[in-house]
């Protein structure tokens, strides 16, 4: 707790830079068509009531305001400075902007770690400026910031400034890339939304993307935030500030591109095989209810739902057409995205059916057919009455429609719109004249009402935000642990590995799940087959006899396993052919012993494992084993710390999931013991970061319900430096 | 095969709808402003070089046309006549056309089954009529149809006339809504697709969607086919004419929509409860070829990629972008729909090096990045360079930028487009004044090159043209078979039963999947346990015992199954246990007996079953066994009768396929046995759909690979009448 708390503080840091009493622009140029003419061109026009401080020695003046030839030479304090000199300068001048108590520098000038080596070590040089002067940077390399609310535009793009704002919930952008930041600020104007803050990360030479997040999740002028993401750094910290935006109720709607970037490596394990890159994004999002937008389409489509006011109470959506089509096609991606298309109350349908004519269709959808046309207030009337059905969370009226009709019904809804409660969302796109058809929804947008133009997108957005809006209500903190006794004893059996050793014996393993309190059978490791019969006879039949071998991954493969021995005969036997089938198919391994185990008794097969991501670090994976796992690839993933609701998804999102549940009067396993399990796993992970690169409980049997879980196997790989 | 040929040839009845040297107009108005004046209107407009008669009693001429009192009263032969009178006088003016001898015949006007059982007794006399005279009878209640090609309007619908055709192929458009046709028809124009033949088939009293499609299938003018289908009759003939569609390379486009009808019937088989009203669409659909579209966006996009007269011959792309966001956003599209972003030849990148400036990628996606702002010819020599790698099969360009760089993209474009010889894809929407927008895809669009605004769509869209010039490859027609010996042997079975018998016993069940030459275990019917123990000395140990009883569908949940019995004594056993064990958990039942089954050796489990669709008819369906089936629902559909073809991709679409194949060393299981059983199961479908109305074969076990396969239990529900 201590800890977000901090992280959450930080961001005071960014004051200077979106709310900054005066600005220095290093570089400035009165030639505003140039990229160093327009910040000042922006601020003067932008209604920025700061100072404004151009920095140039060529210069006296530029538009009537003072020119300086350095930033010491300013004789009033400078908050933010916007750097838009050469490469070559560009240090100094930072330099000469921390000497000057300048608290936030945005670096546009490009040159730096895109382009080399060279340009990396100027960046390092940066970040430890940041650090020591406490002066904050952004950039370089990036297109700057923007703050439509005080007209704080640090950016040479020509971007339009918005003050428009159709939409009633204010809504920023981060983008990690410049050129598509601007693109989709653009794209998202011709849709009237406008956003509230614009920030393009560039090289995150010091201020990163997460930084800015966190900015945004405590400045209480933004209420949802947006990303442009092409790849994290510190996947843990992200996620954690992302999981605090949505503790605080604000949206935070993400492009994650680059799904096919850094192939999966090879993995001996199956969580390291199965973990995707992408995967585990999407468990990551889903875990702190980011909202993933897949195309660019969708992210808007979710950010002009997420900005409207209204939110709907429950699925229950009616549909409002005048034409059969667009009915249906409405009905069909509800139905995908899980919406109810809903039976209206017997009195609605009771009432629509005395105003409609008598071949429209008062079902839901509501098909009021091109008889608008001759009788205009048909919507109207209709629409009071959908509205006011008890059944009914939303209204989507279809704008699949001729200009025509689309303008009956885009004159009724502006009408009607503040008249009535219930959302209502337009979707659809009237054929007609292009920019008349742009300005008719502009109409819509301006009183409010969220307009989609394809019905998936559209659809979609509802869907994301009835989830987001669940998530809200159930998501927590991870339980804050220290590291305890179970630590400690879990490090006594690494550390006296030999350096090099991969894979711990599963008698290591099993030692290291102890230590975490995870039951693994009672055993013993027997070097002869008189040892190994002692020891069976000490933890009592039956008994399973496993090859302890770090070169042997898979015992099966090679016959290093025997089940079920159910008297001393028995494991002598087993004893004797497992070396013999050892010597002969696997000659050159080292061999460590013979596990001797207690055999479980028969539960659900299921497989938790443990893998390091590069971007997000310890990963937890959980899947219905066996077959499941092999063929199916049934696994579900999550980040962690993991909270008890993250456990409790992960094991019901899994499609083998009602074979725990229970199914053709199976007895229910013991899925909260399971749930349990994953969050001692999550804990073993965490504090085992360093040592564990890989891990898998394979299988962990879970028993029927109140009998707990075992893990039958384990295989844990170690993380070896170089 | 003659039934195909039939199928196709019965569709020269719909000439003198597309292609009638004369027209009249039956209740056409000067006023053409209204309905029933707009075909006189569009007919003398559209350049329709026909004769062209106007039908009125209350005007001698419109528009320097005679107009005669009656149809009767045309001195010359007329061979289609459009309908624009009255509902009242429909049926009197349709059989005074079919004494004039008129071929086809448009009623346009409304006011028939739509409203209800009168309204369908009048349709219930056209359809009469239309069998009695040979004159087909398009609608009644439907926009009419439209020949773009000779200017055959005979519609009232305000559609353009779209002389301006931008792309080499042509495509048809097939609606069962006037409304929601028109609406695509318009909305395709505005992306200068144009619709080469329209037809809105209306209430279908005679002529329905297959039959235009039949036509269109056959007329060589048509080259691509589209379609909005709202619900199919009868589905088996419509995949049989869009499979002669696929045979002939005619690709067919179609919007279904309505995936939410009739929800599922309570069932008792897994067949029957598995096959939701959609999945069997998306089944048949793949069977034939037919591209589905999910949404009005993506159908545009189908029928971009297919007019445009390029097909890539190969999945591997290459993209070329101008920013970065934009070539990743269209590569994790192409990922996400299997095509390949290839690596480009070490020669094409060292080329590419040599021409890009040092920031940009010569990696795929190629990036040019502004620099062809102050570059322009960058386009034209990276892309020249792209378009000669030898690994690459198409080239996507991607318009995910502003406008200004648009435009130098578009006139690099057009100007190279000519010039070279494989695909070129445009995707994207550039930022900018949406008009303005419009021209400049326009331009790009007017030399050829296909162009979708949204990455998802176009990304979709190729994928979709690729999947459907490889099954134009394997498509083959179902094997005609006469019915013979074996559905005469298990007509056998049926006949003696009781009418209102619902289900088969096992023991009947098995005796029909043997006339079928379905592999089913020895096995002899016992009444007492004496007789069981001495059919199972004839048949060998071990043996299962099986109640036999109408009534009991689940053996097991009533203790009626036990296995694997070795000896005399366990078969007397196991008979008194069953017994007592019914009499008690089910006392009611009807029993028919013990079935004594030699017990078949381990195999893989899987499921065969059949089902009567209401719109396809028989339907296979497949799904690996047991807990794939009750927990994964993983099962494949396929209309029957069967292809070879279709029978090796319903084995290999189910995820649990590698269980099959063999995982982890297992030999590969007898797939060529099981196709077989697939192919003849569609055969007793086909042959028995008079009879059954569900089939489950569970389990079908297979064995390894030349060892065949064996179905272990079978159920049979009968077609029962009322």
């Amino acid at each position: 707790m201590t800890k977000i708390i901090k992280l959450m503080q930080k961001d005071k840091d960014l004051e200077p830079f979106f709310e900054p009493r005066s600005v220095a622009i290093i570089g400035a140029s009165p030639h505003f068509h140039k990229p160093n003419g327009r910040p000042v061109q922006s601020l003067l026009s932008s209604g920025y009531e700061g100072e404004i401080y151009p920095v140039n020695p060529n210069y006296r003046s530029i538009e009537n305001l003072k020119c300086y030839p350095s930033i010491k030479d300013i004789p009033y304090p400078v908050e933010l400075a916007i750097v838009v000199i050469p490469a070559a300068g560009v240090l100094p001048a930072l330099y000469q902007c921390a000497e000057k108590g300048v608290k936030g520098a945005v670096v546009i000038t490009s040159g730096f770690s895109e382009t080399g080596e060279e340009g990396r070590l100027l960046e390092n040089k940066m970040s430890e400026l940041a650090r020591q002067s406490g002066m904050r940077i952004m950039g370089p390399n990036c297109m700057g910031m923007i703050n439509n609310l005080n007209g704080l535009w640090a950016s040479f793009a020509q971007l339009v400034i918005q003050k428009e704002h159709f939409y009633e919930r204010r809504f920023s952008l981060i983008s990690q890339s410049g050129f598509f930041g601007a693109f989709i600020y653009r794209m998202a104007g011709q849709d009237k939304l406008a956003f509230s803050h614009f920030a393009s990360v560039g090289n995150q030479a010091d201020l990163d993307f997460t930084d800015f997040l966190a900015y945004m999740v405590v400045d209480p002028q933004v209420e949802i935030i947006s990303g442009y993401i092409e790849g994290l750094k510190d996947g843990g910290r992200f996620l954690a500030v992302a999981r605090e935006a949505l503790l605080r109720q604000r949206p935070f709607v993400v492009m994650k591109v680059g799904r096919t970037a850094a192939g999966a490596r090879a993995a001996s394990s199956h969580t390291g095989s199965l973990a995707g890159i992408d995967k585990i994004h999407d468990a990551a999002f889903k875990q702190a209810g980011i909202i993933r937008a897949g195309t660019l389409e969708k992210f808007l489509a979710a950010i002009t739902l997420f900005a409207a006011k209204r939110r709907p109470s429950g699925p229950r959506a009616a549909i409002i057409s005048t034409s059969g089509g667009g009915g249906v096609i409405l009905s069909d991606e509800c139905e995908e995205h899980d919406l109810d298309v809903v039976e209206l109350s017997t009195e609605t349908r009771h009432e629509l059916d005395k105003v409609l004519p008598f071949f429209a269709s008062s079902a839901n959808p509501v098909d009021l057919t091109a008889q608008i046309m001759t009788e205009p207030d048909l919507l109207l009337k209709c629409f009071k009455l959908v509205e006011a059905d008890p059944n009914v969370d939303m209204i989507i009226v279809s704008l699949y429609v001729s200009f025509e009709l689309a303008k009956t019904v885009t004159d009724t809804m502006v009408e009607l719109y503040k008249q009535v409660k219930k959302p209502v969302l337009a979707i659809g796109y009237p054929f007609g004249d292009i920019a008349e058809v742009e300005k008719m929804l502009d109409r819509m947008r301006s009183v409010g009402i969220p307009v989609v133009k394809a019905a998936d997108n559209g659809i979609w957005a509802i869907s994301r935000l009835l989830e987001w809006m669940k998530k809200t209500k159930t998501i927590t903190r991870p339980d804050g642990v220290l590291p305890g006794v179970e630590c400690e004893t879990a490090l006594q059996i690494f550390r006296p590995l030999p350096k090099n050793r991969k894979y711990l014996t599963e008698f290591q393993a099993g030692a290291v799940l102890r230590a975490y309190g995870i039951d693994i059978p009672e055993a013993g490791l027997a070097y002869s087959s008189t040892e190994a019969v002692q020891i069976a006879e000490r933890i009592g039949f039956p008994v399973v006899l496993k090859i302890q071998s770090p070169d042997i991954l898979h015992k099966t493969d090679v016959g290093g396993l025997v089940l079920d021995l159910k008297n001393p005969e028995e494991v002598e036997d087993a004893y004797r052919r497992i070396c013999a089938d050892i010597a002969r198919r696997a000659p050159e391994a080292n061999l460590e012993g013979m596990l001797v185990q207690k055999m479980l008794p028969p539960g659900r097969e299921v497989i938790v494992g443990v893998k390091q991501d590069a971007v997000f670090g310890p990963v937890v994976m959980f899947g219905a084993g066996g077959i499941f796992v092999e063929v199916l690839k049934d696994v579900s993933f999550r980040v962690a710390p993991l909270t008890r609701g993250d456990a409790s998804d992960m094991v019901r999102e899994i499609h083998g999931y009602p074979l725990l549940a229970g199914i053709r009067g199976d007895n229910p396993a013991d899925i909260a013991a399971l749930e349990k399990i994953l969050l001692k796993v999550s804990r073993l992970a965490m504090e085992l970061k360093d040592e564990i690169e890989e891990m898998d409980i394979n299988p962990l049997l879970v028993f029927d319900d109140g009998k707990g879980v075992a893990a039958a196997d384990a295989l844990i790989t170690r993380k070896i430096n170089g």
